[in-house]
């Protein structure tokens, strides 16, 4: 079942006040958010990335505003933060959008701005089109005001990933109805997907990797067929109507597995258990690396460990704090990251675990609760 | 049914080395590219879009390599471009990509580049991480150099937008098994993504737009109940296992709808008509705009016709050529774009009809061929 818009309109007007507030002590003279997670966190607004220019301009002293293709006026009107109040303009097919932020800008603000913090995803052909009308402005990533933001999870947000995770783990506990022997990775990830979008609004990715197409962290589906005593890395993720996201993996066996996998995955789950307990308040994102690497390095697997422990999730499913060795970003209550761990042994298996964790006050708390022990499915 | 995978690799050496040739006349000494339809162009990589640096490298003189992270090797090895002999390098979570990127050019350069032509959809996290690397360079987009060779299909890609557009039009031409009265535009919306997808890999988007909604070009689907004598816009597109698209909207009436709708679809039907009756190798792109527009104009709904008369489409959804009043492009054979004109009155309803149409050497062929006749179903 699809959860139900949640509201959010509520936080918006605050988080506006507080990117702008931050925008002097990084030296940013206007924020310009163009489609994706940064427009939605601060106006609710999820628009469609295009060739065509959508931007919220932020002035550090000025009126703000959201402009957008004539064609996106009912979908803009729409939006949580326009409702609210927030100046709404439009362009044209034959305008110069670019010129328009440009114009506006230097109408709404005393003096032209001179540093642009620009949307960390924005394309190219916008802030080079930015960049031409603004010749004296030099743009830096408005990540540099945002991120600090969206760091620290408000309690709906907190809520909506506890939400996910609950959904994610229904459709992990359910994996025995589709992973069996003489399936392929692809037909299981069909199934896996429609599943996911039961639990969800829309599916965020698949990975089935079978054998050894486990030992790609990236996988994602294909043609293998699954056979007995393959072990299985199924790593899958939703996204709820409110744009709050689901990520967790677990590693399965069809039958019995080749005892170097099972010396295997017990280094990993006391890995993963290590690195959840060494994450808490106050400590660095790095040390939660660290924590969770030693005992991979120390059993003689540091070289099939290739990637950073885990990432930040929210709107976004890869977003700050990145749980890597010298990120010494210091976590605090309300950070929600993921603690993921894999060993990848080239051309026979691998095995990755991830929660999803929320910093609390007495240390963390996962919202995937699924078990970590090793699963043998279908045996 | 999915589409078989199918094999461009074939043309791939051929377009890196026009993209090559072209680039001196446009200044530009490299060619970055990240993930998104010009590598997949190039190197037949379709590769994630992230946080972590991809990126395709072609120098004006010097030998071109692709560097992704570490976590992707397998999935990159196993590319057409890398397959064929393209020099792959990997970049681990610690190492910082874009001054891999600037160490790699300026050793296989004579010179340090001055002019960098980054992908049109570069991230601006990763454009401003490469301008910071390489300070001495100018980044412009690399359509400057790309627009130019994909705006002419060759035959591989003409055949997979006509199959595309055979594929659309079976999901066009059952349209009468899910819209009926009593059913809300998501109701609808969902069972036409599961047509699309049994006919394509993948839906690209799905717009329902019942009565009122229907003035909406951009509308999405919403829970609005659709009713009798409701003029439906349905503009559906999918995505082939080769990356190539579909695109047609057809307008719907359930019984009979109100006697100014159908005044207004007929403008539009003739206008449509003109359109693709305008469009031949050696006019411009404008024109074909122009000549669609007059019509609508004529009957005095050009404030109700507020977008371009069409894009081009291959690989990406919208791509040049624009079809926009003042656009001096000469079409030529095997150029492909959409004939799309709509008219829209807020509040009411609103009517779209859309073929995409490939330039040959008679004129054009239109891919989609279901009627353009309005169609009244479930009466």
């Amino acid at each position: 079942m699809n959860q139900p818009p949640l509201q959010t309109a509520a936080e918006l007007p605050q988080r506006v006040t507080a990117a702008v507030a931050a925008m002097p002590a990084a030296g940013i003279d206007a924020l310009v958010l163009t489609p994706g997670t940064a427009l939605r966190y601060l106006a609710g607004y999820d628009a469609m990335i295009s060739e065509r220019l959508t931007a919220l301009v932020l002035p550090a002293a000025g009126e703000p505003f959201l402009l957008v293709p004539e064609l996106e006026r009912t979908g803009a009107l729409d939006s949580p933060a326009v409702r609210d109040g927030l100046s709404l303009l439009t362009w044209a097919e034959t305008e110069d959008p670019a010129r328009l932020v440009a114009d506006q800008l230097r109408a709404r603000t005393r003096d032209e701005p001179r540093v642009l913090g620009v949307d960390d995803t924005m394309q190219a052909r916008h802030l080079l089109a930015l960049a031409a009308a603004l010749p004296n402005a030099r743009p830096v990533v408005a990540g540099q005001v945002l991120d600090r933001l969206r760091l620290v999870k408000d309690p709906f947000e907190l809520d909506q990933l506890r939400t996910a995770g609950a959904a994610i783990d229904r459709v992990h506990s359910r994996m025995g109805e589709w992973l069996r022997p003489g399936r392929t990775e692809r037909e299981v990830g069909a199934d896996l997907a429609a599943a996911i979008t039961g639990e969800h609004a829309e599916v965020d990715f698949v990975i089935v990797g079978s054998g050894p197409n486990g030992a790609s962290p990236h996988h994602g589906v294909s043609d293998r067929v699954i056979e007995a005593g393959d072990p299985v890395v199924v790593d899958i993720g939703g996204i709820l109507d409110s744009g709050y996201r689901s990520d967790c993996t677990r590693t399965y066996v069809l039958g019995e597995p080749d005892p170097a996998f099972l010396a295997l995955y017990e280094v990993l789950q006391s890995a993963q258990q290590g690195g959840v307990a060494a994450a808490r308040a106050g400590v660095s994102a790095g040390s939660v690396d660290d924590a969770t690497r030693a005992p991979i390095e120390a059993a003689g697997y540091g070289e099939a460990f290739p990637h950073r422990t885990g990432h930040g999730i929210g709107l976004d499913g890869h977003e700050p704090p990145w749980i890597l060795h010298g990120n010494d970003t210091l976590l605090e209550v309300g950070m929600a990251f993921s603690v993921e761990p894999g060993i990848y042994l080239a051309g026979r298996f691998g095995a990755r675990i991830e929660d999803i964790v929320l910093v609390t006050e007495d240390g963390t708390e996962a919202v995937n609760t699924t078990t970590h022990d090793l699963v043998r499915l279908n045996t």
